[in-house]
């Protein structure tokens, strides 16, 4: 008899997340003697906790199949991670309930390192309460920062979305410069890794191209060899262009974009790492400058998405269930580059022990020298993650994008279970 | 004799000003009879007083073409306004001597209301001083402000950079806002006119939908009306979108975005009208936010151009050169839109005189009672300029932009004239 299946969406979405769930379900479909129903945790893992479950075989083919071109998570995601199972072991037995009750024999959880630990727990917690679940993570974060897997979906169309803007920009800019903006600073996500603001740098493709300056969160802020590099950069192209990832630090370890910012009222604001840096442009160098925010523009951006990225994102939602079906467990598929040019890729697997909870820094090889800029290491790796455009379809002007009908399964226990 | 063509971008450049040049260069390129070269203004106007002229004829007949899908102003732009002629006079005396010098006989000047104004003044100067011009002003701006033309080139596609990003942007808070960002703020440009701003509500095409919340320039800010806003479309939908225009202001008249931001110094904060109406979200309802800042993204952004755009801008550049052939004079090209569905458009001319300084605003009916929304009257009149996607060619997964020669004319004055 087969198990139904339960697939979750979590933490930040990306613009290619549903390609991994149109994977899952597409490739379900293909094993109705071993997959049951897919079912989707609507708003993630906590549709799971409280049984409010989405029954996926009441989309049609042409539903599922328009997910590969629809950003954000279809069935809901969340920030919700569980905690330890000494903490909250509670959360995991009502996890096993919920599946046991619905017959659920998968477990697909579409997420970071945080939800790849989840799942490893979730396969050994039903071992020890005589439920075993098959338990598969698919990869997911625009920060890249999944170890063993050579990337991560939804980073490359991210990448090509900073990349393409910022060479926008810097085009805009460099004719503009004579007479009014000399400084153009753009904001982007990456908190902790670089890699995002590494990806702008694919923009340069000449000497004085922008961007001049990129600004990580693995280097230290140097506040004189930052200016000294704008003044050089206006010097000889009249103009600079910069990116600068959200998490840059300070000597002192606190983010750059805690600089002493305060509202109407002396709270500290959060003015984002652009508004500060320009700022800085303006007040110590005199320049004229503007700065945008591409806050979740960026990974929301399905219209400019990578089809690289996306092809990898299906690729893996597919493998994860012929994963569960070849009877393994406890893994998460992985992209495994065979090579760079022609770049070839090839899905492997990553043990889930291996992955939770590991964060994948840019190697120190991939900045240059002086800190502000990508080696050519680290454009051989960008590279192919953002090759190929995969346009979404249009109507009135608008990508057309797939609302699903998400309706709910009826509920077997219908117990009230408390989300701490 | 033919005489020689003189073509300068003014102001903000777009992502579809090149195509107006392309449409300039490739039609007079028809008229060898009577349009010699057309020398391009290096830096806008300013190479027009300093005889920085550039010689368009040394470019291939593919680079100009290219010109039609790389955004920029591929001759430089520049932010200088021509003062009256009373006030600098020596300007417009300085302007004819150097066409004189390279025997030029038309003047196109390509950009908003203020260059509509200098290509006036410049039709009666020569006039004045012995050396009729032909002077045909090439509408451009994102502001979609000037009068006559039912639109202006360089606005729609930013008007679907809007769109486009607002839908995603909520789908991707729609998805997440359970447990996480409720409010989504989007900053977009337009000082004065909420052209830019009303874009952003062709995203919605269902109730619920975002932008739930649009602040236009028109509308001064009323924070309650707001405030309750916000909090109505979190309790009916779970999360709100915003869409605010830079150019929002207090009931005192001023800027949202001078509403008391100070830095570490103290010193007055431009953050940003989205910094402001996030933080008030914040401060005021305890929403957790994101907020984005397109700033020149928006502009820039040839990646995602409304084809309409395209088209007219180059239909108004080819126009500019045949009302030139035709011995017409002091006149702009227009758009005259003939029907809304299907869209149908055709050119029509306006006279400088007529256009020169007049701002077309948002007219009232385009906006909601609420003053929060767009109405049936403003989509019918949006949607056609956003229609069609004409995407650039790409090259190692990033828009292939044309860079040109930009080979100077030799100088035949030689005299140095200073920009004041």
């Amino acid at each position: 008899m087969p198990k139904n299946a339960f697939y979750a969406q979590s933490g930040g979405v990306t613009s290619v997340i549903n390609a991994s769930a149109a994977g899952v379900i597409e490739t379900a479909r293909k094993y109705p003697d071993i997959i049951g129903n897919v079912y989707a945790g609507r708003n993630g893992i906590i549709g799971a906790l409280t049984e409010d479950l989405i029954d996926t075989s009441q989309e049609s083919a042409e539903s599922i199949a328009a997910l590969k071109h629809t950003p954000s998570g279809a069935f809901g995601s969340c920030r919700y991670k569980l905690k330890g199972l000494e903490e909250n072991r509670a959360e995991y037995e009502r996890l096993i309930e919920i599946f046991k009750a619905h017959d659920i024999g998968y477990f697909f959880y579409n997420g970071g390192g945080d939800s790849q630990d989840t799942s490893n727990k979730v396969s050994q917690i039903g071992k020890a309460l005589g439920y075993p679940m098959t338990c598969i993570g698919v990869p997911k974060t625009i920060d890249n920062d999944l170890p063993i897997t050579d990337n991560c979906p939804g980073f490359g169309s991210v990448a090509k979305y900073v990349a393409v803007s910022t060479r926008e920009a810097a085009y805009d800019v460099e004719s503009m410069c004579k007479t009014s903006t000399k400084v153009f600073v753009l904001e982007v996500m990456g908190r902790h890794a670089g890699w995002i603001a590494a990806a702008g740098g694919l923009a340069k493709e000449a000497e004085g191209d922008g961007p001049h300056i990129i600004l990580f969160p693995e280097i230290t802020f140097d506040q004189p060899a930052f200016l000294k590099k704008v003044q050089e950069s206006v010097d000889n192209h009249g103009f600079c262009v910069i990116v600068v990832s959200e998490g840059v630090k300070k000597p002192d370890g606190s983010f750059l974009a805690e600089s002493g910012l305060k509202d109407a009222f002396g709270h500290a604001q959060l003015g984002g790492a652009a508004t500060i840096v320009a700022q800085l442009v303006k007040s110590e160098l005199g320049f004229k400058y503007h700065y945008a925010i591409a806050d979740y523009l960026q990974r929301a951006a399905r219209h400019i998405a990578s089809k690289t990225d996306v092809e990898q994102a299906y690729a893996l939602g597919q493998a994860a269930v012929e994963f569960a079906v070849a009877g393994k467990n406890a893994i998460m598929p992985a992209v495994v580059r065979v090579s760079d040019n022609p770049y070839k890729w090839k899905i492997g697997e990553a043990k889930l022990d291996d992955v939770a909870n590991v964060e994948k820094m840019l190697p120190k090889n991939y900045i240059t020298k002086d800190g502000f800029g990508i080696t050519d290491a680290c454009r051989t790796y960008l590279q192919p993650l953002i090759e190929g455009e995969d346009y979404p379809p249009y109507r009135n002007g608008l990508p057309y994008y797939i609302r699903l009908k998400n309706a709910p399964v009826k509920k077997k226990l219908n117990t009230e279970f408390k989300i701490k």
